[in-house]
């Protein structure tokens, strides 16, 4: 029998409990051995249920025992996860973690630490839970580089979007809906202003690019602002708006952001829809590939987890999820580069060489431009603003 | 430098070697050495060709040569594919191999040499070239329990079908103009039946039921029935026609089929187009997930062979793929479950408490039907044949 301890006994480590339990005969069949929770570390007691004799209050208990391979951080934040984590990695004991912050801020300490003590971290279900895009990356795709990631990564604001674009619900109904079936959190702030889809770009960014883009530097826009005006908008220029994650590489520079983006209607990424996340790639041997799964969910997360925890005791070799350097990558603004926008208007149209394409609505417009510069989209606002008010401008995906 | 051996310096093949020169600083990266294609078997000769010198014509060479750690099998066919791959297992040679004729048939077998011999036998570029689908079943999903897969499986099928939507052309024409691309063979008729697709679902049913399920007991049905008239039927009640290979699983049986099946146009199946090929799984804990990529073409190909290549050198362990027993399931056709199913007929419309929707084209009609049974089609199809002439019946995707 193989001993895993699991810190944080909240939604995702009773999730890691239950997965473990219930997928016994598929692991036995892999592994040829059972997988056992023998400690769950918890600040809480939880009377009554069968964790309850697991529980331990104290972290030293699951550090000195030498019997525990695995330690499954599920508790969120940075600390004393951060401190429980490097102590396990150092005491020779593997590591999966479903924690995005952790991995953002100390990813590249953490990845060393690992290699140093022989032992794996893996982070799997910290990004797009039920999608394996990261074990994709580091096995499936390690031959290939990666020219770009666009992703659906965070499923909240998808199901916002998705919702008012089907009812005709404004944001804040739309926010009431989601709350009202848990899809969001009471202080939805993290999800609805990208800063959780920012986290999760910002590791794929780092996995792909080496060294650390820190979330903080990746230019963030939420979608707390969009409009039914700005959906109906996109509808009639045959897109829909969807809140991507992209990282694009040309020439040693990475362009990174966050923010609501047209997305064409017979693009892939517009198909997802409700709390699914997607993640789109673009790699110099097999071309597009697209990895769709729920991005968050006790059980999705937690199967997730527990593929880490797998690999890790599966095999002689160690696993070792590629983490990035310490050093830090200033990301570069999408808009650094000729983008296509989106632009939204109320007032009389404008006329100008540069849309591509331009549907009338009521009191105003909708356009899509050609590519453009920073400089050409200002002045194209400006010369939009002498007759009429602009609404929204939003990038176009690239494809 | 670690040393493989291609066998057939064919497109798939000179791939490879293409894909390991190109990918040189990745692999570097990740296996801290280089990997080096030091001989090629082919019948043929290169003069003039860079590859002439490591050109050999006797496998023997290969076999005896100690430093060659790793067989690329990609000559196709079964022999002498089957001999050279089971002497390379037991010369304690890693295979990889992208052909899923010997696979489907060999399987089982090859898997069991090179548990023997501690080697791994892996074919990730056998099913859906470009998407690592096999790799996501034996690692990411090992702790899942997998109901269904559905597939595109095969990228000319699905070119065709896309074509004659969007264009309005016959089959003939479609098939006509994916030949002048490269996209379908002179003889095409591996694609066109459903041949190609039955042997990738064979090989993913039997990964997931871990017996032999063989591609000749699987039902297949082809595209080249298809009509302007079907296609326009579908289109009419809301969906597309995809040819799909699937395996559902239900109290330990296995209902396998390839058939033209219809598909709602808001299912993300329908928005896969073009060569492209997509697998989608529900699972025990994931729910649903998709991965989506090329199907075919030289480099996606021989990217996943390389893959391959790099998972039997990374590391310590022997990567196993998972592979099943020679004990032959016999697979049930889906129609033996309670299905629902479009129906075209010409004549005058029927009413039946069966039909979930109907609408009327020009001299006849097109329905779907509420779930089914096999018995009650075809009294169904009886009554329709009293007033009109049935054109064409098929299944509705299973959601």
């Amino acid at each position: 029998m193989r001993k895993v301890a699991v810190l944080g006994y909240g939604t995702v480590g009773s999730g890691v409990v239950a997965v473990l339990e219930q997928s016994e005969d598929q692991i036995k069949r892999k592994l040829g051995e059972e997988v056992q929770v023998v400690k769950v570390l918890d600040i809480r007691d939880f009377p009554g249920d069968p964790i309850q004799e697991r529980i331990v209050h104290d972290f030293e208990e699951i550090l000195k025992d030498p019997e525990i391979e695995v330690v499954v951080e599920v508790m969120g934040g940075l600390h004393p996860a951060y401190e429980y984590v490097s102590q396990s990695l150092c005491a020779g004991k593997h590591v999966a973690t479903s924690n995005k912050a952790l991995v953002e801020a100390y990813g590249a300490e953490l990845g060393v630490l690992a290699r140093e003590h022989g032992v794996s971290f893996q982070f799997e279900a910290s990004v797009a839970g039920g999608i394996p895009i990261l074990r994709t990356l580091n096995t499936a795709m390690i031959q290939e580089e990666i020219y770009q990631v666009t992703g659906i990564l965070n499923g909240t604001t998808n199901y916002i979007l998705a919702l008012m674009e089907d009812t005709g619900a404004t944001f804040q109904e739309a926010l009431a809906d989601a709350q009202a079936r848990g899809y969001a959190e009471r202080d939805p702030e993290a999800d609805i202003e990208g800063y959780d889809a920012a986290r999760k770009i910002a590791i794929l960014a780092s996995m792909i690019c080496g060294k650390h883009i820190r979330y903080q530097d990746v230019p963030t826009q939420g979608i707390s602002g969009i409009t039914k005006a700005d959906i109906e908008g996109a509808a009639a220029l045959g897109g829909r708006l969807k809140l991507l994650g992209s990282c694009s590489q040309e020439n040693g520079r990475f362009y990174v952001s966050v923010e609501p983006t047209f997305v064409p209607m017979d693009h892939l990424l517009a198909a997802v829809n409700s709390v699914f996340n997607a993640v789109m790639l673009k790699s110099s041997m097999l071309g597009d590939t697209m990895f769709y799964g729920k991005g968050a969910g006790k059980l999705a997360t937690a199967s997730a987890v527990v593929a880490d925890v797998l690999a890790a005791l599966d095999g002689n070799g160690v696993y070792e999820m590629n983490t990035w350097s310490s050093e830090i990558e200033e990301p570069v603004h999408p808009a650094d580069r000729p983008c296509r926008y989106m632009v939204r208007a109320e007032g009389a149209q404008t006329e100008h060489p540069l849309f591509a394409s331009l549907v009338p609505s009521e009191g105003g417009f909708s356009a899509l431009t050609h590519q453009c510069s920073r400089k050409e989209l200002t002045a194209l606002l400006e010369q939009i603003g002498r007759q009429a008010k602009v609404c929204s401008v939003f990038r176009k995906m690239e494809e």
